[in-house]
């Protein structure tokens, strides 16, 4: 068996996910596509490459990125970096001729985005944006059933993802309320995700009216902390929130059909509310992935009388769940669709097969949230192509 | 007891859905406000006039509406008449001096609709809307909860109507499908009823960018139907649909807040899903129609470990619930929610209280479904008050 | 049109529930088997029935049942009276030749509900037992998927009914708690309808094994109510409760099928959870009252990949619904149910046509009873057909 | 940090998943309470022991139980062999020192399991049943809010374990279906899950009254296969199934809760249906297991009109999430109730701290189980104690 070897860059909570993954493949695929070595792990301190590269079982570790892109024995780069180190990294990796492996959102500006995937397409490389969410076998199987039609014409898209994890006005400001670091707020964040699910199921996305809006105007003061969890000191002095709380929209696809989608950080009562809907001619399929073994399809050509929404328990006869466990029920978590995700890579630049979603899906998720960005901005409705 | 005389035009499903309520009054409200005296019932024909009184239990019968308005006896004219001919026979009802309960959507045009205020306005008479589904315990417990602050600041409101019932393609034309005689599609007959729910529960609504779409854009004609069940025959002519199956809203909120509201007629699976979730600074609701004796609710302020959403089974403390049943859980159903709308008809008539969603009430709805109308026709934001 | 003439006992609840079936029953029925005409309603105080028959909209009232049992118009004896009254009443109704439609449970013993039982099958009327659980089109449409064979042999049956209605230690001590009186408590009360479900769907219940335990055993004395709702003086004397809280029971039904019935009216946070589960060699069901207008359905040999629990919601394809409303989702309410059942009972009388459950299946139901509290006590099996 | 040295015997699924954890508590667990060492796995041949150690991540291998139960490294042997074989490894491990992890059930019958107990005391090793339902942060939970007295008294629970998984009567005759070897059926097999939770919940099972049945007698012979996927020659010879495909049982606790237990292993539509509710004087708990993510409350004591059950999201303010993932909702998976057990293991031989639930529990449970066998054979209820 071929093995691949992985440069990781970032030692943070995705670093951590890519890294219980890779630890897992080789126990969940049987046969592997390929065998992932963990040959170094490059962080912006020594002590955090060093933790980084001793909890997640790497080899080697580094400092900066730069060893770990130009290191002679990695196949693949893997970027968990900041968002806004995106680019730099991902255009040197192409440059060195590795394969990319990137954190969503590709970047934080369109221009950077653009520039990625110039960079990997001159280099030939393959590439893969981490849009996890795509990977549950109940969304694998969901985009098996429109495929084949059994849902006729789609018609409709509905998408959310909600979370109400900035909902409390006095978590302390934080990179994620900066425009300059972290791009949109919920638009990019959040919203990202459900918008690469829409292109990947229906279309891609023609023109969109957007709506976005801050509701926690200002946040105090805080020295750390990712703004989910420490608390501020509440007499700190307040900075003002940059970016949107909220994004509202309204979608044309190119394949015809209409819908919306929608997100918000501070939706008090949703935790990962990453949901859809979508309704064809022949038939409708939802998903929530505070249930993300589940999915719930309606055919409208069942029998008088008996037509409902089936809630499906995803199982072996689903895409990649009989490589965890024999039986539907047994439950996947988040951690597990990290691994689907790195199966496909591994197994894409093993054995040459397409990835999706690679960087071009993924600049198309940065166009559009760069329409909805100027849609909202100068209330009016804007082609995604436009940008 | 007062008694007070009803009279009734129109005689065809809302007519019996509003017969079925008055006769329930007695034995479900003690002490009633006033005792429904089913007085006159009119009809386009003496057949359906005739069988209509018989079957709904009205003393007498009329051809048309004439008689009906200007009975002496009659204190109360209840409209259930077709959508296009509701103008013509409230104002004569107001010329009449009679209170008025009329069915949604108030007119078809925006025009018929303000006639129909400024009409009743004029005449000082009492007016009520038939938007039943702001009548369930549920919902009225959910506004309770609103009112009492219990939400804190309201942020965001999501409103769905959805239904299959017209997702058939050869399900045959019909008067449904006319602009001139129905007005708008989805949006005004499924729309009106969420565009109401949306102004009671949150607050008027300031501007909206829609985008509305007819996906079947003809169908067979036909000599008859309500054009949910018949079949045409599918080798009949066909005829161009002239109002939207679909409609998706943004909308801002004079109170701040943001949301979407959407509806459609062709959403398989969907029966009568008519939802909503709000969401505020201190806690969510969250209502669907199809589980009507339940109401989700959220409150941010539940102790740490214990929050998530209570699926509050309605019951005794709840709005009229009491009136029916005296254990939760029991359930009401859609006849219910109409006994309850009449009970507050007749109170207010009787004990001249405050009554909504009355005329003023029905008309901005009128004017969001004009605006809707507009901003999809011409792609831009419209304010409300423009129309 | 036939009418039929009734003759009411009972003015409390449940003779109200029935009343406003009578009422509605020509406006959502047509064509209507008979007109049901309320023609005398009897109670044991004068203030009693007058109000009744004023409320409820009965022609005449009588003090007592005797009165209403001989009444020479009356073709039905409907029995709302206390449960411990029921035989008295029936057995005159069944001499005077009158059709019979007994609330349940038949009797609080099984000696009254043999008696009752031989008195109409000697007069020869038909009689009808108020299980009305068993009249929701979802259940009435499970029977006849059993029926069709589309679930295969029955294997299980689980079924329950539990509340939290006497949950509260602190209600005051009521007739409910009274052996000679109420009978048994959660057992006949509440597992009386689960039985019937089971009776009905499955097959009759073979031998039992049955626990029944009462958790609050003394309570306060109070001058009167029902022990739902009115707060006792917790400083009281204590009265002992003579009756179970709870029953839990191992069922053999006669056609092979092993299940449990349980019951309980101190479960916290059930209201009215009368729930069941079939499951069959080829697909299952489930119920649950608290949404009454679902049934959930699974078919084994649904293709694989897409087989999952389909969430009917019932409509006018499900036996009756579309006699109320035309489109599925509107939903019909406990009301309803009583709408349905006295439907049949009409239908019935008036065409000849069989109806169930007759007091031979009350009978049964009773004598499930009898046996589970003979196993509860001897704590052993014991045959249902051996009481 | 401490190494613990790690003897798996067995690389079926369940030492698949066992390995799965071992390899991902240095990603999640920061501090690890000791480092695991994968040291050494045995199987029954050269082959899959040579093979489950190069995917699992072992050292060495060996062929059989004793150089690994033997091995002077060895700190912890986990037992993941066929459930017949447990007792000569568990003790010949008790008898060389070690700790030992094993899974479930203890064993196939109750003198194997009196056996290991009785060597494991005497050698005063750690013992850990490898009962993984208990570990989800819901469950976990749930026993925390009853500890606290949040349910207040403990008044019923009702647990089941309930699979589709060999409803077909064409699925081959296995090991699965011989006494001998896997000792009953659903019983063992499942409800020994549902059994450890009632007790771990609750308290310990005073007696019970069980009823078993084998719905499918007979089934066609095959070669090999678990017994649930293989299809087997339909003309093949047929086999007598010897052991239960569903048992329902009535439980009496020592706490003086009632209850039912039920498992089956033909329940068409159910896949993981290992669920349970649990109602107290105060409130109610409901889990299951498909949505394992989730932990339904109820409280009493809240405020009327808003009382009903939450839908409690488990996140990191519950037990072990947040060592997982940061926010609510993303979700864990089977695997990770595998790792949360085995933390707890880890930490228990490290730092010498109680691990429950240990061979007593274990043991505790087999007598549940032999009770229930011994109930069904005898028609009797059966004191768990006189086992």
């Amino acid at each position: 068996m071929k093995t691949l070897n992985i440069g990781l860059v970032g030692s943070g909570f995705m670093g951590k996910s890519h890294s219980m993954a890779y630890n897992l493949l080789p126990q969940v695929f049987d046969p592997l596509p390929a065998y992932p070595r963990l040959r170094i792990l490059g962080d912006i301190t020594e002590d955090l490459a060093k933790k980084g590269a001793k909890n997640f079982g790497f080899e080697d570790y580094a400092v900066g990125f730069e060893e770990v892109v130009n290191h002679p024995d990695v196949d693949i780069i893997d970027i968990t970096a900041p968002n806004h180190a995106h680019k730099e990294i991902a255009v040197a990796a192409a440059k060195a001729g590795k394969h990319i492996y990137c954190e969503k959102p590709l970047a934080v500006t369109l221009e950077d985005a653009k520039a990625m995937l110039d960079a990997a397409e001159a280099a030939g490389v393959k590439t893969l944006v981490g849009f996890n969410y795509l990977k549950t076998p109940a969304t694998l199987y969901a985009k098996q059933l429109i495929d084949e039609g059994k849902l006729g014409d789609i018609w409709h898209f509905r998408g959310y993802f909600h979370q109400d994890i900035l909902a409390d006005p006095n978590l302390p400001f934080s990179w994620r309320f900066e425009k300059k670091i972290a791009g949109s707020g919920a638009l990019g964040d959040l919203g990202a995700h459900i918008i690469a699910i829409a292109q990947n199921l229906v279309s891609d996305i023609d023109k969109v009216s957007a709506l976005t809006k801050t509701f926690i105007k200002e946040r105090p003061q805080a020295s750390g902390g990712t703004g989910y969890s420490s608390t501020a000191d509440l007499n700190a002095p307040k900075k003002t929130v940059e970016n949107d709380d909220a994004v509202h929209m309204l979608t044309r696809f190119k394949n015809g059909a209409t819908g919306t989608i929608e997100s918000s950080r501070i939706t008090q009562g949703r935790k990962v509310y990453l949901a859809y809907e979508i309704n064809g001619s022949n038939g409708s399929i939802r998903f929530e992935h505070e249930r993300m073994n589940e999915l719930k399809v309606y055919f409208s050509d069942d029998p008088e009388g008996t037509k409902g929404f089936r809630t499906i328990i995803t199982g072996a006869e689903h895409p990649f769940y009989g490589s965890f466990w024999p039986v539907a029920g047994c439950g996947l978590g988040f951690g597990d669709m990290k691994t689907i995700e790195i199966y496909q890579l591994l197994d894409a630049v093993a054995n040459g097969k397409d990835l999706k979603p690679d960087f071009r899906d993924g600049y198309k998720v940065s166009q559009v949230i760069e329409a909805a960005l100027k849609s909202a901005e100068e209330e009016r409705w804007v082609e995604v192509a436009s940008v």
